[in-house]
């Protein structure tokens, strides 16, 4: 039982939209994930997400609206709800969800990540 | 849905060891505490706790050690193990827990806290 330093972790990978594992509990998992660029449009079925930004900034597009976050704020889309982040510049996210979820939610394709790794 | 300010939600509050409520998601809750001074020995018989700081820095008492703290750090304490959170000056935690959890676990005393204000 010890403290993790989330810039530390950060430091440990480059690549984006690769979620890591860096913390457990309840079910739930504390996931650390860079992104940059256009995700693709997803929801999950069964699962709520919460974003918290650590670092930069990122726009969440929902199907009616827009919803930009930086760095000190979160957003929760619940389940159900279709999603697409975009993010301008690099940015750093602290995911917290069900151990099952999956990042691209419904959709498979080459952006869907499996069998995380743990940092 | 909108994003939540984490900054701005703790300015709306000052009392020490009095969660709130800013956000729920799969039955999980996440709550905003200000710590400052000593709390109680206690542990959750069934919820595992994740303490991130959001500002300042915390020494968590654990029975074989003391495990500091700092911002953009976070500790998970899983059940059923004893801990007791102390802050030399105030610090400004993150909670993620179900929504279960009751902040003094299993003890109750003047410091227990029910029915937490939603902010």
């Amino acid at each position: 039982m010890d403290k993790i330093n989330v810039a530390e972790k950060f430091s440990l990978f480059s690549e984006h939209w690769s979620p890591k594992i860096a913390g457990e509990l309840n079910g739930q998992m504390v996931k650390l994930v860079k992104f940059k660029g256009p995700f693709v449009w997803h929801h999950h079925e069964n699962e709520d997400e919460l974003f918290y930004v650590v670092k930069g900034s990122f726009d969440m597009h929902l199907r009616d609206k827009v919803v930009t976050s930086k760095e000190g704020e979160f957003i929760i889309i619940p389940r159900g709800v279709e999603h697409k982040p975009v993010a301008k510049e690099e940015v750093e996210i602290m995911l917290f969800e069900p151990a099952s979820t999956l990042n691209t939610g419904n959709i498979e394709n080459e952006l869907t990540r499996k069998n995380l790794l743990r940092l």
